[in-house]
């Protein structure tokens, strides 16, 4: 991890040329590519694309921003570069049910997960928490009533700056955010949605799935909208159930499959894999 | 084979005795119980049961249906008994696309599901199905206008009654029911639909599903009713797909998700596995 | 929970009869049958059975063992009989690696699994599971040496035995048990092995995994044998991996699965719905 | 399809630049990249390269052999190149069981694999295949006798000379190839094994996998190489079964996946997706 890595993702209208240029700006930089990941979306005609790359000599790229800035503005890119010593930020927010939560943390402990988990946010009091183990992490007691929801969303959005996360995750956290905390976060918060979406959106997913007899209940990772659970898809997951499962078996079912999901998609926020495309996400899997 | 097997189904409202009672039953007429499942619903309060047994003498079983019409009064039983020399008669129907068609005929074929095809049934001419080998399967083409469907739903429906069919397979044929033969045909025909229900309902499901940008495709085998898309679902998988899948890979991927889950359900049909629960269904697997 | 409930397995050589008489024998007692799965094993022709019943007065069963007594003596059966009020008493072994220990822990903490953690036993220190809260369960510091093996494991067993451990888990623990020990401990015993076997035996089997160049991984749970990876498997699961990942993306995928694959063993054990047959296991799943 | 497009496969000792030099070359002679998908072995050090590209004019490229002679020169390159117009011409070899043969039939049927079936090679007459309609395909009886199996082989390697086979697929060919031949075919003979390798390695792995009492099975694709089951690996795929599964029943639930896992094995092969790396195999999912 000593070496110094960067990653490079970026978008722009399709044409001739785009890997080439780019390619050739990153050797003449002294770097070497050691992942690249294109894709070419016919529908939007646009093109995105990352890269990972190193520094042959091992030392800081010199130019590298200024290299990019004329290839962005040649070929109108819309682009981010992310020093991969720099360890994502995040901070997570959390209700009741703290699995999710438990499960990053230990992925974050164990060194699986390279964020900083620079905050715990819940409405719940930290002694609803207990048998988890914060450490160091600070733990934001942010009850919502329904006159306070102004309020405690603003505190939430300053907390968001004083950490400065680059990310918020909804581990589980059963509040919906108004649009206009939505449209702030755009882009930089994922919630897991403990359904197969888009079946069963809203309230108790897991009792209308149970009412509607499916053969295997999901759950579903993706970018917060002002559109309740109609934002960009990162990843899902399913898990077969029977009849003989009650609600509450699809409940507890449901955890591994949240869990998992939840992960997964923070990992691919934190390694630069997942780009947003209007509705949709590229995500570029390794 | 040749020993005389039968399957027994029913559901009656629970209360203790049941199974003392059937398997005291089975036991005097000489039968021995080679598998058994139960279910309890706790939430109808109905007990539903799956019963195989063969003769221990290899005699065909006396008094078999009058000792279970009995039981049947005294617990309030519907019920169903099932030679299991006996072949579930199946008729086919298909539109344009016959992946889950040739599916079906090969697993016949080769002795997997334990069918009589009667008959196709096609809006689309045989010629429009070249490159399948139908043999001495009745081929019927019923062209689907809209001034003349209530016509051709007559004719299916005698074409169901003259070869005595137990099950109708709509093996992917693009036409929608109208709601009396639906409830005809109530408890014997089963639908595949190409997509994770209750997700994308209606046409069109593998370029809803490429618009909302899923990571998972899915397929769904339900009883027809006369709510679209809406029946209690037997069986239903999924496959992953990705950003650069476009509707075509879908499609494609689709096929074969499609003519497996299909094919489990008529095999759970074929082997009186699935028994109805109102907006459910009940599946006994192996 | 409340309610007397309890959980009958047994097996026994198959001849007609046996249902009806346990159901009867239920019945008289005044049990209702919630739950009832057999199997017939036509290749030992033995009859296996998992009956769960509760008392329609509320009241505890009277006569329960005497009449299980007589009918194990008439039909030759080997029986086991569980009140479900009885928490599940666990033995936890673990080396470095702590991510399936964390788990089940996690899992009874939130009620998810009905067991008592009775003690841990590690062979690292106390302090190389910093993060972990064991709360009031006892940790036992077992250091292996080459010299005290027999020592140790003389040790373990007294453990075992003064914890009345109903169950031991090897969650990661790198130590192979003596022959003496296997055996002591048989059929109480679940191990999970980090690959899908009978691939990969033995030691890193991710780095055999990675040489042979595999498209899937997987993780096994199984009884514990005297023959080393060779008990009776009881649960296996696997992950698509591809060649672009690393011996360490292996064991971080594989964590994933371990953890879901000894939980889902260890519930099976705890809800009496594995019986070892000979080589192999039967799985009564819900 | 009409436009030209083309495949380019490459691998090379990794050093920088390559990325760029590529890029540059393609897009000097007028070529536009629509898919690119590269991996660095760094435990090789050699870096493996997939480009698909078409022509910007919709011309002919002119020179581009002579450019990638150029290429292959400078850093070593091991290089293929496809006219992605050119259709894949396979061999397809089948014992008693046709279930993959039919299954690839009929993917090439509907146009979803793009191959052109050269011909049948069956170790059974004509007549054990009815059912299936082979249409203007040859089919080659070539029954394999222990005394003649070197004259069979020898039969064998004149039928793919002739018939220009790009591809020999084991579509459940149950004979195991000589030394020699597998040699004469290396790196275009692929294989399914019905198990999921190295599990269960050499005849009836069904029954193998029914005594060991497994969990899941599964069915491995591979390159056929002469150390029998020990070929690169190019896909695998798994089923649940149970304790109550039979042999015939792991027979009949092996045959869906054997056919998918092949299908796809073959898809990647024609669409220049699998390179092989000694031992194991590179395959650029889409």
């Amino acid at each position: 991890m000593g070496r110094a890595s960067h990653t490079l993702t970026f978008s722009c209208r399709n044409r001739p040329g785009i890997v080439a240029a780019i390619a050739q700006a990153l050797f003449e930089l002294g770097a070497n590519i050691t992942e690249a990941q294109q894709f070419d979306d016919t529908e939007s005609e646009r093109f995105f694309m990352r890269v990972v790359f190193n520094q042959v000599s091992g030392k800081e790229p010199e130019g590298l921003d200024t290299a990019l800035e004329a290839l962005a503005d040649k070929f109108g890119m819309t682009w981010s570069l992310r020093d991969n010593r720099h360890r994502t930020r995040v901070l997570l927010l959390v209700s009741r049910f703290d699995h999710c939560l438990v499960d990053l943390l230990y992925r974050w402990r164990v060194g699986e997960l390279e964020i900083d988990p620079v905050g715990i946010v819940s409405n719940h009091p930290v002694d609803a928490h207990a048998g988890i183990d914060f450490g160091d992490i600070p733990f934001h007691y942010l009850p919502v009533t329904k006159s306070g929801k102004e309020e405690s969303e603003a505190r939430l959005l300053s907390i968001v700056d004083e950490t400065k996360a680059d990310l918020v995750v909804l581990a589980r956290y059963m509040q919906i955010l108004s649009n206009e905390t939505a449209l702030k976060l755009s882009g930089r918060c994922i919630n897991i949605h403990h359904s197969f979406l888009p079946g069963f959106k809203g309230a108790r997913p897991y009792h209308q799935a149970f009412a509607r007899g499916v053969k295997l209940i999901g759950a579903t990772a993706h970018f917060v909208t002002s559109d309740l659970d109609e934002g960009p898809i990162i990843e899902q997951d399913v898990e077969r159930i029977s009849h003989s499962d009650t609600p509450e078996d699809l409940i507890r079912k449901g955890r591994d499959i949240e869990r998992q999901v939840l992960a997964r998609a923070v990992r691919c926020f934190v390694e630069q894999r997942v780009i947003i495309n209007e509705r949709k996400t590229i995500v570029f899997v390794s």
